[in-house]
């Protein structure tokens, strides 16, 4: 069975970075499942800078849970 | 006795993931119960980016909380 | 000598999230103790979908805590 | 020599709790050291909710601070 | 070499929360490196309670990375 | 292959801090990838305090993060 999310473990933290915004993507989906009236949203947010660090918010919050779940990579340096 | 919330203990990530959207609902039942004045509110908000984004910066707070409590499924991967 | 809050320790992880919930709503009282001004703001409160969704990131910033004063409650799945 | 915040311990939740909303009200006075301003500032404050919740948010983050510092008070209950 | 941020380790919680303060205040001039823009943007801010309230909450959000690095000041009380 | 994020771990605090707005610069790239689009919203963003205060907010949620993943640099002191 496919899972968009089979784990939090990347290999470096960049590809944890990915995972943080992928992970905030997802609840936009969640809460909003139809995707005209989201396509027809996405403008106004994309263009809004409002909206583009409220969502560099939501990356962090994600992003401490991914780093967190890997240790901080602390063995990649 | 049932209980809607009887462990935060998920088999997968993405159950995981599925029950911090399911802990971000509840708070907006608990805060205006009724289902009336919630159902008058949901257009406005399904249709509001700034809604969309907002819900998703609570359900990624619960979701460090679900990953924390579950040792981030580090045995999953 | 009663108090409001004697424990963050609960049963279970439902009476947690009850208990997030109240611990959300005694810094309203004590940021604003006149509960005539609070009765009269009440309204446009509850009927206003912004003011759930930040009521719900408190509730959810409150659980973080009370689900790790109670280690989770893993033994309770 | 006298310190506003002497210490993170406190004896029980409540008080802990009571430290938190200390703790949120002096980075108000940090960020606007004139009392004059802030006094006509207040008014504006204390009976608007979204100020209110605001102020909730904040001391939901001192308290997840203090409640770690004293180890969850864990054998208070 | 000088540093405005040689460490996080700090005697007390009282200089703990000053050094919270002070990271604070860093974002904005690392994001709005012009001081002239700054000096002209201050007014508005400072009488305003909107922006005094997200003032405390990053205020609070370092406090707790301070804490946490001082492992909560527990010998100092 | 390089890489913007090779690791969390940083020599001081000080560096701690920058990748922290490094990490929170990257996130409205993502989401907005084109160049022209974020240009164009700069100056509306560099010039509004709000903007400021909301970015140092993620700058603060990051730097937890990299506080953490570096033990807080407690031998740095």
């Amino acid at each position: 069975m496919t899972t968009w999310l089979p784990t939090l473990t990347t290999e470096t933290p960049e590809e944890g970075y990915e995972l943080a915004v992928k992970l905030s993507r997802v609840a936009v989906k969640m809460t909003q499942p139809d995707a005209a009236i989201r396509e027809k949203l996405r403008p106004e947010y994309a263009e809004s800078f409002d909206a583009l660090i409220a969502s560099s918010q939501i990356v962090a919050t994600h992003f401490a849970t991914v780093a967190a779940a890997n240790g901080y990579w602390r063995e990649t340096s």
